[in-house]
């Protein structure tokens, strides 16, 4: 197969795990004889510095050539602790997903047994946990009108919905409960909010054609309590935009690693794929951030494209690093790896 | 000291519990020489019943004329899978902390050594972990303008701040950080909201007021991280109405047990007592659930009117019954005791 695959590394350590996964993408292409063609472009903090904007007009027509598109991480301490800055890198971001129509993040969280010791939860609470989050990309307060008034005393942002941006993620995510554990939960607010009660109406329509799922419903604000209560509870999650961000990187941590977990941002005619962790600044330049969770990216952009196999054969990688310890410091305080030695380890396994 | 409390026993198990808190408060009394009169209301689910409103005039005129009000609970399951209810209990509260401007909520979290083993997290993480969080109340989306289109294809909730809201809550916060740790954590999401700049640069600038507090910011899907992997990181938690309520539920976690957990909503002329824990319609009437949230919220109303040594005395019965391990089902599944006994057992030893 031919793929032509736009490369975002983005801010902070995205070009350093991005690496890891070319390298592993490469090796992928060797081994079962595919051409994987990538191109760089720029975005977020990056971007602005060299091109005046955090999504530069070439680095969309790029995305919107591409096959797909494996990003890094965006954001940079210099804009936030800035609540006037202009133009912010963030805006790259949340621009791409509107203009590429990436309305539907797919994060799946399972638990690598020889990691559960990491988690800050007990292992008999998180071993077997395995769900999917799906979160709505394109629409809700992140993309509403929003206003500082003129004389800067008050501010709004608008949370919208509408039935079509509901319920196209809705179908995918009843689909993959079909071929999960047949349950869905919806999380809303909608005792107050009224976007929330339109999810929650149209969820309750459509789940009438997906009669053998089972549907639930929680507040958001419970189910920030019940992923850590009781997380096995859980089969496919879905949710709106902002409540998606912050549950999703709750969720996270039940894993014991952000650096281990994969996303993929789906559109009608275009697909990303990004490690769920962000730029890290801290570690930038450092040969210390994990490539875990951006090659595990790249496994969820072959099968996207139906190279399960292949895409399999990156699990398996993954999975013998984690095994033998050849990690990063995150996960291995005493002996550990380089991000371009473990990135090295994988590309070579496969 | 006179007192007149205003009782809002609410739905589910709200009444159970508040009987106790009653109890216990009595015994104070009778200790201490004070008198305190309860003067019962009804609000919520049970208010629309017997009043059709979910928070009757008359409800709204003893919680206006009491020195203090200590809540139950709200909700009702009836109303939560009915997107097209046209009365929600939640109102009722909505409205009530609207109507006395009740604009913090203080929520402070600590953990009991001997409930350690509770919590799903490791002793290790939440060992010593000490913080409180203030919620703003009164504004945010919960109470921005909401609408549903006519043709019931869009729904909006805008989400709105003003200076005065932001200031007026930042400065209590502020102040309880200068007799704490002296630590005060902004949360927001000034990356991509409007209102969270704004709230951004107003304690940015309020922050000059209190240069001997140590101020740091955490974007909102971080910090829904951050508390589960590094809780004793924190002191005082400063937010806004929605992120507050997703973080505080997701706090109690932290502690073993949301049946322990109290908190305080204050306004200028008013102060409201309340358990966390929700309505728990599951529990209602059987006689189990966890009382001491309720009783530790009453031990809350008497410090607000300085009464520290009494509210002193209920926490060292509260202590007193989880050492002695005569508390409910939820932190005792061998040899556990009634919500009523465990009432009765605090007002013994007070
Ligand atoms: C960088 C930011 C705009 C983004 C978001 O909030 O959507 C990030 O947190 C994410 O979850 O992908
Ligand atoms: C019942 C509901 C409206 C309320 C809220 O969300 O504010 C509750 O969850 C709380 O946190 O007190």
């Amino acid at each position: 197969m031919k793929l032509n695959i736009a490369l975002l590394p983005g801010d902070g350590i995205g070009p350093e795990v991005i690496q890891q996964a070319v390298k592993a993408l490469d090796a992928i292409a060797e081994k079962y004889n595919h051409e994987f063609i990538f191109t760089y472009a720029s975005i977020g903090a990056i971007a602005i510095k060299e091109a005046g904007s955090p999504l530069p007009d070439a680095t969309l027509k790029i995305c919107t050539e591409a096959d797909a598109i494996l990003f890094g991480a965006i954001g940079d301490p210099k804009y936030d602790n800035n609540p006037t800055a202009k133009i912010r890198p963030e805006e790259g971001l949340l621009k791409l997903r509107k203009s590429l129509g990436l309305f539907a993040n797919i994060r799946p969280l399972s638990i690598y047994d020889a990691l559960i010791h990491q988690s800050n939860l007990k292992a008999e609470v998180i071993k077997g946990v395995d769900f999917v989050i799906f979160r709505e990309l394109t629409s809700g307060i992140y993309f509403g009108e929003k206003e500082l008034s003129a004389d800067g005393t008050e501010a709004f942002d608008v949370c919208k919905y509408t039935v079509e941006e509901i319920d196209r993620i809705a179908h995918l995510a009843f689909k993959s409960a079909q071929i999960r554990r047949k349950k869905l939960t919806l999380i809303d607010k909608s005792n107050v909010l009224e976007t929330s009660r339109l999810w929650r109406k149209r969820i309750i329509e459509i789940s009438k054609n997906y009669p053998t799922i089972n549907l639930d419903f929680l507040f958001v604000d419970n189910a920030a309590m019940q992923l850590i209560l009781n997380p096995k509870q859980f089969d496919v999650i879905l949710t709106e935009n902002m409540f998606g961000d912050i549950l999703s990187d709750e969720a996270s941590v039940i894993s014991g690693s952000i650096g281990l977990l994969a996303s993929a941002s789906i559109g009608i005619n275009s697909a990303m794929f990004e490690p769920i962790h962000g730029s890290f600044p801290q570690a930038k330049g450092k040969n210390i951030a994990n490539p875990l969770a951006a090659v595990l990216s790249a496994a969820m952009l072959l099968d996207h494209f139906q190279l399960h196999e292949e895409a399999e054969a990156i699990r398996t990688a993954v999975e013998k690093s984690i095994e033998l310890n050849i990690t990063t410091p995150d996960l291995n305080s005493t002996n550990h790896f380089s991000t371009t030695n473990v990135g090295s380890f994988l590309s070579d396994f496969i």
